[in-house]
């Protein structure tokens, strides 16, 4: 493929190229790119902002993450966040600073991950920013979304006696990262290797191509159920419950044995001698839902395909704790998620 | 002043830490700063939404901008956008890519001068993303502001005869970047080094400390005159016109003779032996209005402070040009501009 240097386009020419065919897809998006500015219009629902800003090399890792793969990313994240909040993502603004070893194609495969993105969950992509950087990739986006006015999901909400439930599996983006670090580190300096994901397919999808629990959300809201709690799990199960209880003022019970884990995620464990109950307590980025259910709400929550109920909300006074697979010996709940500032 | 390590406190820790004691002020700001996604709400008036990125040794450099500075001026660019749509900005995220040379003081010093801003802009900070960076400091701040339905200036509404008003003065900024560099090559590798601003105070402020003209934006609104089309200036006047010309389908004609420039910037001119004009055009962070308002309301216009008519809006057949100062020869209006991705 032919490679364009971005100095010849500039940035106008960038923008033009890159957000070239965009429709707006939503009434709400009454001005998309270029003015100083976007003009949205929410006359009947409450507004969710959330931003997430993505470095190179502390976040993503081009030797093993393709740029089309890297903008779907980018941009899903930021729509788990408003699933989290029991809204729907609308628009988005995506800042880029690129650094001179990126070709115009390059940005273009990054931003067709990102376009691909606000295709499959309907969300107008309305403005941001292209400069350069001296320093590799940088990609900070911005979310916008809406819920109907009052029912925006807080994490301040849950109650003793909630049902603590969860959607899909965990553990399986961090295995998946695992394993691409594996192949990383056998693959130096070898221009013939060829990494063996065979069996693994699914770990290595969570972590390079993720999906926000779009459809949960829709579910709970087909069977009439309004979480009283929710989050996402993007810092690890422990980390996300030890807020839920601190900002809800509780406590919890969480049964090691209710957690839900995909087979590969443990063959993967297994593999390479780590613990499976830690990689799927503080193993980030699944990015599935954590919430609480009022105890009434069980029936319709087990009607939901892919929630599991795995555990319930105490008083605060009873700590935040695993209960281990015995079903007597507890485990204190502590948050040894990934700290991104300790990088 | 004792210096904190930043991993030390972890990023929830730091968010605290910069966020305690902010007060939400606006009644639009629903939750702010510590769940999934800030909640709004926005019945009766459309949202506005910017971001802005700034890049360490691309945008700024450390070596002369002091942190709460820059703070300040990553805040008030974005504001500065916002009043450009003829809004009010209301809402701030910030998202900081942090290095390991920044301590917990430093990342301080930045947050106070964004605090800063958002006091005496009125804005709340309501959210944004904290996290480690191998690539100095990255700032990326999105603003939502906010506009009567259907009175949000875009660039596209200038028609033939209306009158082009610019505010403040122009190429300040760009001269206080120049002295800005010359003291930083003169200092080099002197620790004793004191810089010499003396004169010249006007034109460093403007480069380190711009303001947004939320005073001009209130004072069009008490005159009643709605601006035709507008934004502000930061990639420089002749880079802005264009923009305004190409979008609403016109030309212009600016005279040179009435381009507002202050003495210092002249003097700084003249000392670097610099075409003043060209520094006017093309020199960008001004952060000054550029709007263009019907002939019917040059009383108007003429009654609000700082605001100066500096040519009209042609059709687009004639061009876009600069009307020299005897009044007749005519230098078509080219965009030099600060290309942000030719560095």
């Amino acid at each position: 493929m032919s490679q364009t240097e971005i100095s010849s386009l500039g940035e106008f020419g960038l923008i033009d190229r890159l957000t070239d065919g965009i429709v707006s897809k939503h009434a709400s998006t009454v001005l998309a790119v270029g003015d100083d500015a976007a003009v949205l219009d929410y006359p009947d629902e409450e507004i969710l902002v959330t931003t997430d800003m993505l470095l190179e090399n502390v976040h993503f890792d081009l030797t093993y993450v393709p740029l089309k793969h890297l903008g779907y990313k980018a941009a899903v994240v930021n729509f788990s966040d408003i699933y989290a909040m029991n809204g729907r993502p609308r628009q988005i603004t995506v800042s880029l600073g690129v650094s001179k070893r990126f070709t115009v194609e390059h940005i273009e495969a990054l931003y067709s991950g990102i376009r691909l993105a606000c295709e499959i969950y309907g969300v107008d992509i309305v403005g941001g920013d292209t400069c350069a950087s001296h320093q590799g990739l940088v990609i900070s986006i911005t979310c916008i979304g809406a819920a109907p006015r009052g029912k925006a999901v807080r994490r301040s909400g849950a109650k003793p006696t909630d049902i603590i439930c969860v959607s899909g599996d965990l553990g399986a983006a961090y295995m998946g990262l695992q394993l691409l670090e594996r192949e990383k580190v056998a693959s130096a300096g070898r221009a013939d290797f060829e990494p063996d994901f065979a069996g693994k397919e699914y770990i290595v999808e969570r972590q390079l191509k993720p999906e926000a629990r779009r459809d949960v959300v829709e579910a709970l809201a087909k069977e009439g159920v309004t979480p009283t709690a929710m989050m996402d799990v993007s810092d690890g199960l422990s980390s996300e419950l030890l807020h839920i209880c601190k900002q809800s003022g509780v406590g919890c019970r969480v049964y090691e044995d209710r957690i839900p884990i995909d087979y590969q995620t443990a063959l993967m464990a297994e593999e390479l001698n780590m613990n499976l109950v830690t990689a799927a307590l503080n193993g980030g980025e699944d990015y599935e839902l954590l919430f609480t259910v009022p105890l009434a709400d069980h029936d319709k929550v087990a009607r939901i395909p892919g929630v599991k109920e795995i555990g319930y909300i105490t008083d605060a006074s009873k700590g935040c704790a695993l209960v281990a697979r015995d079903g007597e010996s507890e485990i204190e709940l502590r948050a040894q998620g990934w700290n991104p500032l300790a990088e």
